[in-house]
């Protein structure tokens, strides 16, 4: 069949070809990736709906931050938009592929050094294509003192997922927190670095992120402002021990008060760290997923899966209703302190259940204690049967039960009406903040699943905003929808991250409607994605 | 005596007195101050020099942002340079004087109220004028279950002190650290927010740094890009208990064992506040002025007072030439815990004295837990005798015993090489990284001496840069040299910074020159101020 190929809006044939050709002199030929092939595996593997929407015309695999700078003037003389992905993992945000279809993807893989590791200090210097199992591996090769923060699958990328504002489980799971000083290039081509960065031959890079002046990380994250080539990451020094805790609560309407019991916990640092707190229906695939086990072990009816098959199989398999887990870390003594007031917090409400795990320096890893990269038990999203695929609405609540309930309540609603089962993990962000991070699981087979759910995405998005939340995080497919939630004196923000974007990127080069910041001349783009 | 009166350069008499009138229908006229007496409040109390240099042509005192709106357009229109101050303290670094003489001041001071506070979720929404006591007795009025982290004096802006990265000495002592959420309004006089307070209507502003996209806040702190009329501050729940340390070493040469002692307990956190390491001259001062006491008591010879007198001092005074304090925030038996490592850790030391005290909830509040703003005492900046004042070096360091006792002695023969007592505290800042702050106090009738000490900045400044040392912030005389610092791949990051400003200040209305960025039009001023 022939189809015409994947280009560049507004590029001609002639202006491809020799933006290809200046990248195979900047990076040698075997690093522009232009076959069918080779672009198939930029596509997003979790696409919600045809993945060539965001189909990629090429990829081109730079080795250094001069290549970068190199690749990014070829860009602009040739109008090329690039993506930028570090290793290209993203998995349920878009994976490798770019907002705007035809776009080249910029790809970083092979920028993958651990630049330094101090164990003094508590940091290392990482280039974009470290992975936290690479992380992981050079910290231990370099003493094992320090000890990472890692979000569920241990493939992606450090600074990647960090970038995009991801979590771990450690008093450093906030991730974009632990970030101290950049390498940026520029739209223009040009390379700063940011913080103590900006002093010539510094050795304080990494220990303090202020500088003098204008403090910029921040701005380059979740952003199309500049390619990050290298970043400082703060790392935790090996604590003396650490406690898993589960807490569970027996009834469908204990979310408040799981809520309000974690909240002073959280907020005077007795809980050092990130607590998820399940939904009845994800305590279930969880711990099928385990199993092997799939939706229709369970329940073969239409619809959204009903609460009561739910919260049966859990009295059945013994586990409570609402669970809440966390680790801490601390020394031995100062656990059982802090063991201590948790009990003591959940002595009043009804029917709470605590069971504890312990570990000491000295003692192997194990799982629970989510400092060791891990594989995503991937099993998980092919909940529906076929394979699968999930896409995420994840807003930000204060940890007020009340207000935690509203909003879940009124998630619930939206999925059971479109018939889509509510899987939820309510994830603490700081002492402060909640990621009620509502799941929809597809089959990449079902069309209409898939319809429902990106219907879905909008209307929880569209009712969101209305009551004044905003999602953390988008799909590449849902970025200006995420976007326009955002929406306080007439998108003022937006405005003023594009009149930036314009000021930097005046060709419009660089990821061209991520986080729904468009280029001039592209902005004709937004809510077409 | 007929002096030409302060204006803003380049600016008509007309222009000028057309912007007063334009501010004056905005603000009422009584709060457009333009009389010698009125402007004279502005001028910098600790002027290394002559504070006319510095001289604001008038100021005007706006009550609400969308009059800081009002007057930002209308200083576009006639073109007048606006110097934002919060309440107008900020001693050491300029007062509320301009960078460019002739600067209309913006005083923020009227904008005093604490819009909120959440007892619950720890924190509160404050504007520019509201000052550390005001935010205290507002916390205690609102059920004390909040503290604040305030710097030495507290008499400054939680707003402005924030902005330009100070200090305090509690877990929250990262004033920067503790933004979340700021509403702006742009040179161009829009009006934005930043993170959630970008989603309408939302209650979760002050809750979650993140939001949607790029990150501002830290872009609005050490800038001219925007002028803050509101921000969010992370407060801590009140505590259990207190613990006052003191640590004590005896030789002149204990500072490396000091530094590399405290430094893993402030990294795993056993340490949960800023410390401070007083050199041995500091420690006499601070003793002396509780006594009112100066100089002349001390050493009466020409020069840097000698290491000798001052190790006599302290040796009569029974105190340890090395001394570093600290307070600790837990519950009771935490500090036991915390206590105990301590100890431990300075068990090898030779001659380490340790000296503690106790707060327990319930007791009245004691000044060394410094959880209660206080003044400062203005009597150490007499300390040659006449009207003092002081000028700060505070390069940033890691906390690596060799390295800090490097840089400290190089700046210590600069000093000595100059005359000037030796005045140093070390302070952390987060676990990575020290400031050494070198005072150089001056008598403001001793041209002679402040002509010294101006220099005495330019070469540590200078020398510092080429050692890879930057400084963390800069007095308005010395704001071109502290940026000139930050000079990797030939001021790049400066570069950035500028090209921003023209974007988002076109006309350079906002406090041009400040930390070193100038509009385009005034770059021609750069190293004159």
């Amino acid at each position: 069949m022939a189809q015409s190929p994947v280009r560049p809006p507004g590029v001609s044939e002639d202006s491809f070809q020799a933006a290809l050709k200046a990248f195979a002199a900047i990076v040698g030929p075997e690093w522009v990736l232009v076959s069918e092939e080779d672009r198939h595996t930029y596509l997003d593997a979790f696409a919600p709906g045809n993945p060539d929407e965001h189909a990629a015309s090429a990829a081109v695999a730079p080795k250094s931050a001069e290549e970068v700078q190199a690749i990014v003037k070829a860009a602009n003389r040739y109008r090329i938009p690039l993506w930028p992905v570090s290793t290209g993992r993203n998995l349920a945000y878009g994976g490798s592929a770019p907002v705007l279809r035809g776009s080249v993807v910029l790809d970083l893989k092979r920028m993958n050094r651990v630049l330094e590791i101090d164990e003094e200090l508590g940091y290392a210097l990482v280039e974009p294509g470290v992975s936290f199992f690479d992380l992981f591996e050079a910290l231990q090769a370099a003493g094992g003192k320090l000890w990472i923060s890692t979000p569920a699958p241990g493939w992606g990328s450090v600074i990647g997922n960090a970038l995009e504002h991801g979590l771990g489980y450690t008093p450093y799971g906030v991730h974009a927190d632990t970030i101290c000083g950049m390498e940026i290039v520029l739209p223009s081509g040009e390379l700063v670095r940011t913080g103590m960065g900006a002093v010539q031959g510094t050795r304080e890079w990494q220990i303090f992120k202020y500088g003098y002046g204008p403090v910029w990380d921040g701005l380059f994250t979740q952003s199309n402002f500049g390619v990050v080539t290298k970043m400082g990451v703060w790392l935790m020094p090996q604590p003396e021990a650490v406690a898993y805790v589960l807490v569970s609560l027996p009834n469908v309407d204990d979310l408040p008060v799981m809520v309000d019991t974690l909240r002073p916990l959280r907020l005077n640092d007795t809980i050092n760290a990130t607590y998820t707190i399940t939904n009845p229906f994800r305590s279930i695939v969880d711990g099928f997923s385990a199993q092997g086990k799939s939706r229709a072990d369970i329940y073969k009816g239409p619809g959204s899966i009903p609460l009561e098959v739910v919260t049966r199989e859990l009295a059945a398999a013994g586990r409570g209703i609402w669970n809440a887990t966390f680790n801490l870390f601390d020394r031995d003594k100062g656990l059982d302190l802090r063991l201590a007031a948790i009990q003591e917090a959940f002595a009043p409400v009804p029917g709470a259940k605590i069971q504890t795990r312990r570990w000491q320096r000295g003692q192997p890893f194990e799982q629970w204690m989510r400092v060791q990269p891990g594989l995503f038990a991937l099993g998980i999203v092919d909940w529906y049967g076929g394979p699968g695929g999930h896409m995420n609405f994840a807003p930000v609540v204060a940890p007020i039960g009340r207000r935690v309930a509203d909003l879940y309540d009124s998630i619930y609603k939206r999925f059971v009406e479109y018939g889509i089962d509510y899987y939820c993990g309510l994830l603490n962000v700081g002492p402060r903040a909640l990621l009620v991070n509502a799941v929809m699981f597809f089959n990449r087979d079902d069309a209409d699943l898939i319809r429902r759910g990106r219907e879905l995405y909008r209307v929880l998005a569209q009712e969101g905003a209305a009551a004044g939340y905003g999602d953390y995080r988008a799909h590449i497919s849902f970025m200006d929808a995420a976007a326009d939630m955002y929406n306080y004196n007439g998108h003022a923000l937006r405005a003023l991250n594009e009149r930036v974007k314009d000021a930097l990127d005046p060709h419009g080069i660089l990821a061209p409607g991520k986080q729904g910041i468009w280029p001039q001349g592209s902005r004709g783009n937004r809510g077409r994605t």
